[in-house]
């Protein structure tokens, strides 16, 4: 599997099996002089650690040891390797599953690309894995932070319950819903649902205050990128942007966005933002807005017909406890993911024209 | 702007703007002793070309010719060139909009990120830069083909008139839909929508006859790559795999696919398929399925807002005979660029385990 | 064969065999705003092509075309395709050689890899391959010259005939030799040569104004990106940067190069460069200087054995007027691919410092 | 700094900084299944480290730690991190140094381009960040002995002492010296060498037993590959395969290898080998040979002019106990990159024909 890297300049690598030794990630290309905490990240973190009674209950403090590119606390534009050790944790308990199957989890399309697998946990296809892509995303967020460039993502709908008004921060509840009255639903419905089950929901992620001219056609394009890494987490089954699938039903009159130069704030701005923010692959300067469908959690402790690697059928009963639903968890690695393809499409459309290089090179 | 060149082994470069010299496409990676025909690609191109009253005016024979890698019809594992020459078009109509950005379009994004741009029919943004996609798509397609794996996509929707009972072959009408009443449906709905306006859709895709395997964790899953490349598509704004957005609504227990083994075939199967033939980015051995959205056409005649490059507000009227839609038109591009991911996909698989390693490399 | 791509940022893609139709290269990443001339292309073209009675006689007037990219002489930032048609030329005397393997050549090798090949004047691995990467060369250049840096190849050596005392400009002679008594003894030693065999040699590469601190350690370093680029020409069977093979033979104290302030120039400067200015993998500000051996053509009308197709043994003598020595001509070529190792290093190190980025980002 | 990463199947990455938490690499594309051994690494690393008086006496153990991608020691077919501590030093001593550019060093070079750096022991750019490419090399060269191919990499010269006749192994003596007279002479030559100055020296590398067909043409060419890879390591200023330099020198007739079928072994053999294995980027079935000049470690404690960071004229002695010579050691680093190139390069290979491809898809 030669898939672990990702990005161009600002390119991270991550590694790690869920009941291994650690798992951690490789960034290479962060640039020299960014001022980093230890307590933000710490902080950061925890946003993708179990949060609330819906969610598994292996409590992982996720202590984070930084083992190179940063002296201190000043990266050095060296690989910067951050790593999670595993701890907490009983693999013995898999030892049951170790021969089978368990549907909606890729243990049977591991064993049959690679001849063998790390049975315990679900290995490197875990949703343990994306600890090391909420580390990278860290140091991302601080170079746009640093461009004054923010990037959001939160619950946009837990199973059918959409937000609506957004009259509260997401962190406000453990749901990560920024709306109260679909927060408080949202609740009740999952009390409401079988323990032996799970739920998906829709996220939803907002980058404020980019500039036009980021993105690089005709394959590289800013959407395909982030397409490509957000369909990269485990869970997410689709993505959409601006008007996304309601587009289709658009007419064109509808649909595009027209252009108007507002004389107050000196800029051209757009009445509406079908696009999200993103045509012919560019940001417009407006707001990227993109959506992200997770799948139901596929632990569940209901009772499956399955196979096991002898081919026989079998059912299977998935103990422990495990996230009834990974949704508000699953924002912060969405958060992350669109950083980094930020970060590295800004860096790459700082050579797009010869007159950005000159100034450029001329002031080094 | 360096994002033109898509794949890893199998890798194609794409160039030329609409109303340039030509518009092409370098294939670095296609295997040698591959028979190809120039009548298959003519055939091929064709599906991409103007098929319907509803489509553009602009009569492109589309007259493809072959400057290297292929020598008496065989491909000699060289970099594979093909071009198409523009022909057969006014530039000078386009002088009109020379200054203005035209809504829905990237004039503007374009003009932000590179300081200038080529006006003419949307220069390197425009559809026809496709053509150079399903010139590559032939030869992807023709590798497929070698490995008994079959690539179709067709319209889906058009506008809300969705395909219900597949009873025809796309290629059986213009609109490409394989279902003869929502054909009726669509083409009746299309005749009533005013001239001067566009319409969306959606494409479904399938996979059949994929071997389980297929795919690089973690960021370079199958359903990432195929995400990448088909939102790379300029009209395509969303895309779903399997059960997709619906997923966000299911239970665990309902989106979770149960295997089983079929003694008759001796496979394991599944009995539904919301995963869309893939979990943890490596393809399942069943059908891949996915979705994607085509926003309505942007160049519409109706009369609409927008500002010049003098940060005036003006009004514009593209005038000319553009597609009211190309959803059609657009499956082949899908089609091309799913079967670019595969074969990308297939040869990085090839080197998953070292028994396949060796039983091909002592096979030389 | 999925080799024919040389860059990150500033990506070159060549394509082409030597009698097939056309020779040609895609440069993607070319920022935009670069004002291009026809005339300077031909000149620099005219460097690679034969220059004297020693080199080849096929008579190619090399006439390029730009399909893509350019619009009024000025780069869009989009990928330009440049091309060369081949002609005047006779493919029917290959057929001779058609199924024997030449000594020296890669007829054998592409045999292996492929099964089959372009037997016509040595196909994809022909000489003729370097017309694309001068046509690319000449692109980076011209950036190179927008940010002051100068890049020179020349003859060092021919045969054992080393420069001695630079004296002249290398284009004041057939020899690109930049001194007069070298290149005089070298043209006796060329004519007294038998006609039937070919001759080698060394040329060196000089590379002036370059700031510090360009180059991607530790494995895209500078010298490393530079050998990659420079070995990769057919001809050349070895590079050494400053002392080189020589500094296998000193001290320490005589290989390192001491620094001193400049106070006049307020500059760092060293007292020698045994380093070739590059140390780490990165620029220090002195000139870069690079050798490279040049192997003596393999392409010789002397008889000599080999094996054919069927693994019998035969003899083999290459008819038609071939070049006895290629190193004058080569030298345009290894500028060329200097010269795009260097725009490619220069674009990634504008993003090894926040400051840089936050610098450009806040000037667009 | 984003050239961390080498390879493009078979992908490593490297991080860590000599004085700081630890050094380690992240190998990305292993295949799955290949039985490796805790004691074979540790004596293959132990190669590298200090191994006679004449090297620098900081003891390190190099205890090194697989923290991901294989299970009950079989490869799994993800990304394998290995790490080793860095332990055993003083930091305290390199604050004399802070703020001086040392000479033949990169800190001068790491100023540059990143506007800071760890001081600590050459940082980044320590001949210590070999140990994570000698972890990934045990890997490539496990995959190369499944395919029966053997590298070997010795001592060629120390000064201008060369090996004459190879009458033992290598490790037979601590110089890594395979000619015993040669190998009494240079320990001759360095016991008489001053205490406070440095040594060079050549260092060979022969791979045998590799297959016809492997190296991708036109960029990404066997030797061009080899040459970044091994001129990438920090000593190494120079690269030459087969008759190098020498091949300036020698006439067509003469540097060609002429080949001949040897009717018992049944394959096409040579009869000189000037070519070193490889002729247009692709090896032809004879043992690849390549060498590469060391330069004399830079670290001396004899007085020496230069520069700090206040641009201020100063004078230097590196104080504490370092290599006199690293020839000796530099070989398994030579030879681990060499084996990290052969890896990739034979897995692009499974897929240069059509046939090889349908051979390995079908027998999954």
């Amino acid at each position: 599997m030669s898939g672990s890297t990702f990005g161009k300049i600002f390119k991270i690598t991550t590694f790690g099996e869920s009941h291994g030794n650690s798992v951690g990630v490789v960034i290479d290309g962060c640039p020299a002089g960014i001022k980093i905490s230890h307590d933000e990240i710490k902080k950061f973190l925890a946003r993708r650690a179990s949060n609330s009674k819906f969610a598994t209950q292996r409590h992982e403090p996720d202590e984070f040891e930084i083992l190179s590119g940063v002296l201190n606390n000043i990266t050095l534009g060296t690989p910067i390797c951050v790593l999670v050790k595993n701890k907490c944790f009983d693999s013995k308990k898999y030892d049951a599953i170790k021969n089978i199957f368990r549907p909606g989890h890729a243990d049977y399309n591991y064993q049959k690309k690679f001849g063998n697998r790390d049975y315990r946990g679900g290995g490197r296809s875990s949703g343990r894995e994306t600890v090391a892509r909420v580390l990278a995303g860290y140091f991302a967020k601080k170079i746009l932070s640093e461009l004054k460039i923010k990037i959001t993502a939160y619950t946009y709908a837990i199973n059918k319950i959409f937000i609506k008004n957004i009259d509260c921060a997401p962190q406000e509840n453990f749901l990560y819903m920024p709306d109260r009255t679909a927060f408080k639903k949202a609740r009740e419905f999952l009390k409401s649902c079988p323990e032996d089950d799970s739920v998906g929901g829709i996220v939803e992620c907002k980058i404020k205050n980019l500039k036009a001219g980021v993105g690089e056609p005709v394959f590289d394009k800013l959407d395909a990128e982030i397409s490509k890494a957000i369909i990269s987490i485990g869970a997410v089954k689709a993505i959409e942007f601006g008007s996304g699938f309601k587009s289709a039903f658009l007419f064109g009159s509808q649909n595009n966005d027209e252009y108007y130069f507002d004389a107050k704030k000196k800029k051209v701005l757009k009445h509406t933002n079908n696009s999200g923010g993103i045509t012919g692959g560019i940001s417009d300067g407006s707001e990227i807005i993109f959506r992200a469908a997770i799948k139901p959690t596929p632990s569940i402790s209901k009772l499956q017909n399955t196979v096991n690697d002898k081919n026989q059928n079998v059912k299977i009963k998935i103990s422990g406890h495990h996230d009834k639903i990974i949704v508000p968890r699953i924002s912060v690695v969405i958060e992350s993911m669109a950083a980094i393809v930020l970060v590295d499409q800004i860096f790459l459309s700082c050579c797009s024209q010869i007159k950005r290089i000159k100034h450029n090179y001329f002031g080094w």
